[in-house]
């Protein structure tokens, strides 16, 4: 676990290009400039293939899923793929919805993710493992949820990130549970978003993709947990203003001393 | 007044599919997160059948005015009363915008709202009643709001809310006004489109949609006006952050202690 | 300088019609409110000359760029001229994305801006003058701010605000440097969005765009900068609400009492 990539992320603030969820496109936006990356957003494949240039890593984040943005998610991903630039996946509500999960089994026909960061359910659906998922929430099911993060990251041959109180992290091969968190990531509708475009800017920073996936988890993770501890009573809207701006102001030390993971 | 179906809403934690203001998206997802619902947004007719399915309730804002987005909106309204599920509409800028009124009338030949939430402009547009509304802003006229809101009602067959510093609540037999609020909600764009939604959440566990809409009218008001007591110089931006806050931490006996309606 | 501008905006509250940047739309229609005016979005060409109407003063942002948005930009872009409405253009990107700035100088052939605010990529692309944008940073170069601005506002016939650390505002003839501000704006994504649509609203009540200009862009940063110096260790999530909140409560006074400009 590397938590000074996170120095060389602020260093070297690499660009991250993102098709992101209207839903929560703003505060992913702020999220990668208050980490130390540069974001960009477009809805228009025409200058995608500039995009995808002038960037260090693309995120493709399924909650923006009209027929036109398929269709431009579908081609960036195949130009990250050509132009070998990391490549992170969040396939939102592929757990359930099946109109969802079919256009995704499509797209991984066209691209192939260096990483996919997920929801139980959305990791479990990936996996082919029955689960019950609920809305954009994580659900529940029986499986082991290491057994679910591994089988899907054999499956679809990437590192998966299975994101919940306790994120797996995995390459299919190597396998990483990070400890620190907080609930108050389950308040915020943008906190997934966000982490799977923090995700990608790591990946623009460190070739291991398995290690730039492992140590965006723990780095977001923690700040999140040191947030959330400064306040034991803080609220869904305060915290995500915090989490901001400790996005921006912690420090390498300051998360290797609240490190959990194993 | 039944305030304790919050505490129902909380335990159910009910979905809401929205058909979401592109300006106000990530505000009304956040606050039917914080208040114990569980959003999910989509822009693509193509999933709307599923969409609906499984959800318990539906809020279609008509600020989400493209061609495509006209189009979605009919289907799901379509679907929402074929699968019987509460569909509650927020008429954003129909009292303002000649183009929205022309549509508007379009899409209630093709479906039947239960609930329609506006201001005094939008409400009054729909009642056939002359007024001078101001873009999104209510504007101004002579006529009583009450006979605005219960003409409304009549007109469109449903509950009709009519928000302002006092809301109406009507279904055009029963109607009541809640005196609490702010004007800080005037200053936070995104007040009413949540409300709206708010109200969807409501009906999600209350099959009397009148006693929904009108407790779902008095718990955000008063969470709004606890909140702005706490500080009489808040701002605007700090509002809606504390509101998220208190959506998410407000009781029942809180509300039920500074509850005014009439 | 005429910061009294300020108390006309609050007592006239102008309607500002914004073609907006996805990204930044909801902080952007919350900072116009903040401010005193009121905002209107819209996606649907259909209903662009009603808006354009009502409003009084037009903001086009060119961060919507599908190819349905640049026909809506056009089209509103041309009906600003003719009903001789201030029309405001933002060219998000055209520095680093040459699609965008093939496209930016196919629409302004098609209508004439009264005032461009980009950054120094953004502006030094619009004066044909060499520059190395960074995405959507200012990035770097070796020409001289000020001419760069001159150079582009004779190209481009208006009134031209370089923002950055100093802002440069000019019209060809006249030029003002604005010195007050805080690094703070470039930790949030959606500050550039937010002061053009500001501008938008000061052309909308003083017929010298000149004088608008200058006089937003200084009230802006004015504001910006007290928010900043209250708290030297705020963090980018801390510093929009609190900016929010100020837009809505600085006095013109307060402003007068730290304006720095030459």
């Amino acid at each position: 676990m590397k938590v000074s990539l996170l120095d060389d992320l602020r260093r070297q603030n690499p660009i991250v290009f993102n098709i992101s969820n209207f839903v929560t496109v703003q505060d992913v936006a702020n999220g990668i400039n208050a980490i130390g990356a540069s974001p960009i957003m477009s809805e228009e494949v025409d200058e995608a293939d500039e995009m995808v240039q002038m960037s260090q890593a693309v995120c493709l984040n399924l909650g923006a899923f009209t027929t036109p943005q398929v269709h431009q998610i579908k081609v960036t991903g195949q130009l990250a793929n050509q132009y070998h630039k990391p490549l992170v996946v969040d396939p939102v509500a592929v757990g359930a919805v099946k109109y969802r999960a079919q256009v995704a089994a499509e797209l991984f026909q066209a691209f192939q993710p260096d990483v996919l960061r997920g929801n139980a359910g959305e990791i479990a659906a990936l996996a082919g493992i029955n689960w019950q998922a609920k809305g954009i929430d994580a659900g529940e099911g029986a499986a082991d949820l290491v057994t679910i993060a591994e089988t899907c990251a054999k499956k679809q041959k990437c590192t998966v990130i299975l994101s919940g109180p306790t994120d797996v992290i995995t390459d299919g091969t190597r396998t990483v549970q990070v400890i620190n968190g907080t609930t108050l990531f389950q308040t915020h509708v943008g906190s997934g978003d966000m982490l799977s475009s923090i995700v990608a800017a790591f990946c623009a920073i460190e070739d291991d993709y398995f290690e730039a996936a492992q140590t965006a988890c723990l780095v977001f993770a923690a700040i999140g947990q040191r947030v959330a501890q400064a306040d034991p009573q803080m609220g869904a809207g305060t915290f995500i203003i915090k989490l901001m701006d400790a996005l921006q102001q912690t420090t390498v030390a300051q998360i290797e001393a609240v490190a959990a993971y194993e």
